[in-house]
């Protein structure tokens, strides 16, 4: 684990959540990315060393739904940034961790990404995630 | 704001959470530290440029306490580091942020901080926190 890669914020409106993230952090978001798979729209800031990710569900069914429809806006997960995806998944089942897939997926933003359960982690869902080179 | 400072995660045990982080992380916390003001003990970790707070209620009606009885352990705030506080709180008032003091106040880990409501950052308690010089 190098770093936080980013915060994944959940939100019912991306216009109007990134009209508040552009006014809190004083920049403008790098770019907007739709996750098929994961049922998302995303849009990226970049503050510093670290990512803010908004994350808007484009149906009911998605997990980002099922979240704010039982929470309410807010921290969907925080990914670190890993420089082998893999031997980090392997590292954490062996310490008890419950890794949710059993290989890396695709994810947005160019990575390699798999779920840590919130359970093992004090309720807070954890995301690996790795560069995909180039 | 110039980087993610730290995420404060609100924890039932410390102890419990602190052996599950310093597995997820792959390293110890560096300090603990009671913040008595807000009826807390804390214990941070390092992670690259990024930290991470635990945060253990020492009393019921503590912040802590309260949100873990609403919403169970996980995320409860987001701090960013800024280098002039005083001037990023006038600069989100501005924004029609509401702030939740006039005042920067002494928080964990040797910064001044204040609080952003998460009504204005789709439910993320935001953290501001500037270093103290020694």
């Amino acid at each position: 684990m190098q770093k936080i890669e980013h915060i994944g914020i959940a939100v019912k409106n991306l216009e109007e959540a990134e009209f508040n993230y552009s006014r809190l952090l004083n920049s403008q978001p790098y770019k907007r990315e739709a996750v098929e798979s994961e049922m998302v729209t995303t849009s990226f800031f970049n503050n510093g060393p670290n990512k803010i990710e908004l994350l808007e569900s484009t149906d009911p069914a998605s997990p980002i739904a099922k979240f704010i429809e039982k929470r309410g806006e807010g921290v969907h997960h925080i990914a670190f940034a890993v420089t082998d995806i893999k031997a980090e998944m392997k590292r954490l089942k062996e310490e008890g961790f419950r890794v949710l897939s059993d290989e890396p997926k695709r994810g947005a933003d160019n990575k390699w990404v798999c779920f840590v359960h919130p359970k093992s982690a004090n309720g807070v869902l954890i995301e690996l995630c790795q560069e995909i080179p180039d």
